[in-house]
C-alpha cells in the first residue's frame, strides 16, 4: 500500500486535506460482499418505501450543502454558485427518482391472459423488472457531486433496489469522503440496510470492483481511454456484466445561414467556457459560415479561462491544442484571457474549412477537453450532410436556425439524429436537465451503449432485468403483478396500458 | 474459398440437396452496405406501413409451409408436425410485431413541459426510440424457423426499423436459402426498399459480419462457446456494438414434496424428450425427493430418442452423457430407445444426491444439449435454498408445488429469480410462449445481456435506441412526438402515461 490519494487546490496547485487512504483489495471485497448482503434486504423493501428513503439523502445532503460545497470548491475550482447548484440538481434528481418510483410504470408490469388456442399456446404470463445486484459506480471529475458520490449513477441505482458502491475519483477525495459520510448516516437514519452504499479510493480499488464476483453492472462517466479500459475488464470476466459508460463528445453545433448573426456569439462563448469547457456536453465542434467567424472570435476573446480539475488535465489540454495550433489543418481565430491560478488555461478558437475537416476527421474530431472549440466554415449546408454523417457518437448535436432555415433543419436532424443521443434546437448543449424525456447518451464513443441514459428518469432501466411468472399463483406473486394491482401503477394487460 | 455449405438428412447421415455457395468477404460487405442504404429508406417508412410488410412477410411464409417444412425435415428430422406448428409460430410472431407497431408505444414517446423555475432549470424535452441501424442475426440450428432466417431477431429488427442480414446456420443451408428467397419476393412484393435483407453463408462470413462497420447490433441463438467468441469480437471492436446472445442454459426445476407423486413423471420424459431434447428450455436438472426418482426412472425409460440435428452435437450428446455415466458423482437412472437413425441417440437420466451436486457444481452443470437430465435428490426443501443461488444463469427456473407446498414455494422462487429469467409454476419449460408479457432471457451464461428478451414484444427494444428534442419545432418533430399526437399512440406527458 503506497500513499494515499492526496486532493489539490487546482487555483493554488498546493495539496488540500489529508490524504485518503487507498483501499486495498480485502477492503473491496468486505465492501462488495456487505453490499450484496444489503442487496437481498434492500431490493424487497417497497418501491414506495425506497422512494422515502431517497428523499431523506436528499435532504441530508442539503443540510451539509455548505461545508460539501465549499470542500468542493476547494478541491475543484468550480466555484460556489455552480457547485451550490450542482448540489441542489443532484437531490432533485434524488427526488425525481422518488416520484418514478411511486409513479410505477418503470417496473413494466405486464399481465398477459392464457390463450390455448394460438399457435404456440399462451399460459398466464406476468413479467415484471427487477434489480441486477450490487452495482459498481465511477465518479466522474467534472461534476463532483452530479456524476460522483450521490449522482445519477448511485441515486438510479439505490432507486432500482440495487446495492452500490462507488469508486471515488482522484480529483476530489474529501468531496467524496465527506458526501460518502452524508449519504451512509442518512441510509442509516431511514432504516435502510446497512452496507447497502459503500465507497472505495483508488485505481487498483476500482478494478478489482469490476472484477467482484458481487459486481452486477457498472456505471462509468469519465475519459474514452478509462472507460475503454474497464468495458473491457467488465466484458472479459468469465461472466460478462453490464458496463455503461459515458465517455467522449464532441458536440457538434451547426449554424444554418439565417441564424448566423453576429448576436449568437456570446451564447456560445458562454457555453464554451463554462465550467472552465469541463463539461461532456461543451460545445467543441462548430458548423457555422466564414462570415461569422469574426464576431464568434471577438466573443471567445472576451472570455476568461479559469483552473482546470487536476494537472493531469491541465496539461494535456495545453498539449492538445498547442499540436492543434502548430498544426496548418486550422488557424487560431482568437485566445482568451488566462487567470493568474496554478492549473489555469485560456479559452482557445479554431477555424477550418470543411473540406480539410472532412478530409482529416479523425484527427480533427479528438476531444481537447477543456474550453476549446473549433469552427468548421462552410459556404452552403449541403456541403454538411456527409461529414455530419461521419462524426463519432456524440452526446448531443446542435442546430441553430431561423424562420428561413426550418427545411434544412429538419434535413440535418435526420443525419444528426443517427449520430447523437439528444437534439437541440436553437439552444446550447451545456445543462442538462433531469427529467422524464431526457437522454444523455449516444452511440460509441459517446457511450458504450447507445441504448441507455445516464440521466433522467430512464436511467434506472439501465439497473433492472425482466423476469416472467408462468401460471404463479396470485398468492405468491410480486405486489407489482396482482390480480387486484393493489400498487395502483400502471400496467400492460393483454397488451393495453393503463392503470388496471 | 473452399466447398459450400452441405446440408445432411440426420436420419440417414447422407447429403441433402445441393451445398450452399459460402459468402465471400467481398459479398458480405456488399450485402451488409446494400443493408445499410436500404436502412435509410426503411427506418422513416411509418411504423403503420411497416406492420403490413410484416403481415405480408407472414402470408408468404405460410403459403410456401409445405415446400418449407419438407425441406426442414429433411435437413433437421425435427418431423412435419412439430415444423408446421414452428412455422405457425414464426408467421404468428411476425404478426405480434405488427399489433406492437400498431399499438405504438414500443417508442416510449416522451413529452416533457418546460419549467425554469426548477434546478436545472428544465426546456422542452422530447424523447422517441429510433432504429439503431442493420442488424446481423445469427440462426440457431434447433429451430430452423422460429430463431432462424425469418425467426424473432429478424422479425423484432425488421419491425423495429432496421435492416437484417442473417448469417444461415450451416445444419439447414436448404431450408434458410429457401425461406429467405420467400422473404425477399414478400418484402420487394410489399415495396420495401431492396437490401433491407440478405443472407449469407458460412463461419467467416458470419465473422466478416459482426465485424463490418455497417453492423450496429447482432443476435445470436446459439452455444455458449461460439456465443461468447461473437461476443467478444462484438465487444473488441474499435466500436463495440450491442450483442444479444441467448447461449445456454440449465433450466432447473423443482419438484417440492407436495407435488412429487408418480404422475408428474409422463409430463417431465415429454418436456425432456421433446424435439430429441434439443431445447434451450430444455429441463436438465431436477431437484426431487429421493422417492420419486423410480417414476421418473421409468417414465424416462418409457421414451424414445431421435436424430439429433447435426453429426457433431449427436457426438457432444453421446461424449458428454458417456463421461457422465463414467463418473462416480452420478448413477444412471434409466436410458430411453434409441431409434435405428443415423445421429440418433437415447434419452438419459442420472442422479445423484444435492451435497454431492453442490460439491461439484461446476462440473454437473455442464450443458449436454440433447435429451440426458440430471435428478438431484434432497430430503428437505431446505437444503436447496444454497444450492439454487449458486447455479449458473439459466433462461427459466420451475417449481413443482402442492398447495402445501406454496410458502416453501414462495422462497424458493425468491431465490430462482436472481439466477433465471422465466419462473413457471406447476407446468414444464419447454414452450416459449409469444406474448406482451414473455421473456426469454436471464443472466449470464443464459445470454450475455440480462436485460434483454429474444421472444415476445418487448425483444423489439434491442435493436432501438432513444433519441430526445430539445426545443425542437412541431412542425419538424417525429409524428411520435408532435403536440398533437396524430399516430393516437400512447405517450407519457409530464410523466403520466395516456393516449395523449
Amino acid at each position: 500500500m503506497s500513499h494515499g490519494v492526496q486532493g489539490y487546490n487546482p487555483r493554488t496547485g498546493e495539496p488540500f486535506g489529508e490524504p485518503v487512504a487507498k483501499t486495498p483489495d480485502s477492503e473491496v471485497d468486505r465492501i462488495a460482499s456487505a453490499a450484496a448482503v444489503a442487496f437481498s434486504a434492500w431490493s424487497v423493501v417497497a418501491a414506495a418505501d425506497r422512494a422515502v428513503v431517497l428523499e431523506k439523502v436528499a435532504d441530508a445532503l442539503d443540510a451539509e450543502s455548505s461545508l460539501l460545497v465549499s470542500t468542493a470548491d476547494s478541491e475543484t475550482a468550480l466555484g460556489t454558485p455552480r457547485l451550490t447548484t450542482e448540489l441542489k440538481r443532484t437531490t432533485n434528481q434524488l427526488r425525481l427518482f422518488a416520484e418514478v418510483l411511486r409513479e410505477g410504470s418503470y417496473v413494466e408490469a405486464t399481465l398477459d391472459s392464457p390463450n390455448p388456442d394460438i399457435i404456440p399456446p399462451r399460459p398466464v404470463l406476468r413479467r415484471v423488472l427487477r434489480p441486477l445486484g450490487t452495482v459498481a459506480v465511477f465518479s466522474a471529475s467534472n461534476f463532483p457531486f452530479a456524476f460522483s458520490v450521490a449522482g445519477g449513477d448511485t441515486a438510479s441505482a439505490l432507486a432500482s433496489g440495487c446495492s452500490v458502491v462507488v469508486k471515488a475519483h482522484s480529483a476530489h477525495p474529501s468531496t467524496s469522503r465527506e458526501t460518502a459520510r452524508v449519504v451512509v448516516d442518512a441510509l442509516r437514519e431511514a432504516g435502510a440496510p446497512e452496507g447497502v452504499f459503500g465507497i472505495v479510493h483508488g485505481t487498483e480499488a476500482g478494478v478489482a470492483l469490476v472484477k467482484h464476483s458481487a459486481v452486477r453492472a457498472v456505471g462509468f462517466t469519465g475519459s474514452t481511454g478509462g472507460g475503454r479500459a474497464l468495458f473491457d475488464l467488465a466484458q472479459g470476466r468469465p461472466d460478462p456484466i453490464p458496463f455503461y459508460g459515458e465517455l467522449g463528445s464532441v458536440n457538434p453545433t451547426v449554424i444554418l445561414p439565417g441564424a448566423a448573426t453576429p448576436d449568437i456569439a456570446e451564447g456560445f462563448a458562454q457555453s464554451l467556457t463554462m465550467g472552465v469547457g469541463q463539461f461532456c456536453t461543451n460545445p467543441g465542434l462548430v458548423f457555422a459560415p466564414e462570415s461569422l467567424v469574426p464576431a464568434l472570435g471577438e466573443a471567445v476573446a472576451a472570455t476568461s479561462g479559469g483552473a482546470m480539475l487536476n494537472e493531469r488535465m491541465c496539461d494535456s489540454y495545453k498539449a492538445g491544442t498547442d499540436a492543434l495550433a502548430a498544426s496548418d489543418l486550422v488557424s487560431v481565430v482568437s485566445t482568451g484571457t488566462r487567470p493568474d491560478e496554478a492549473w489555469a488555461v485560456a479559452p482557445l478558437l479554431f477555424a477550418t474549412p470543411v473540406e480539410v475537416f472532412e478530409q482529416n476527421l479523425e484527427k480533427l474530431t479528438e476531444e481537447h477537453f477543456g474550453p476549446a472549440a473549433l469552427i468548421v466554415t462552410y459556404s452552403s449546408p449541403s456541403e454538411l450532410h456527409s461529414v455530419l454523417a461521419k462524426l463519432p457518437g456524440t452526446l448531443t448535436g446542435t442546430v441553430h436556425a431561423a424562420e428561413s432555415d426550418h427545411a434544412e433543419a429538419g434535413e440535418i436532424a435526420e443525419v444528426l439524429r443517427r449520430v447523437a443521443g439528444r437534439l437541440i434546437f436553437n439552444a446550447w448543449p451545456t445543462g442538462v436537465a433531469v427529467a422524464w424525456g431526457q437522454h444523455h447518451g449516444g452511440p460509441w464513443p459517446a457511450t458504450t451503449n447507445p441504448l441507455h441514459t445516464s440521466v433522467g428518469a430512464t436511467s434506472i432501466r439501465r439497473w433492472i432485468a425482466p423476469v416472467t411468472y408462468q401460471s404463479w399463483p396470485d398468492a405468491l406473486l410480486p405486489a407489482e403483478l396482482k390480480d387486484a394491482n393493489p400498487l395502483g401503477i400502471p400496467r400492460r394487460v393483454d397488451g393495453v396500458l393503463g392503470v388496471h
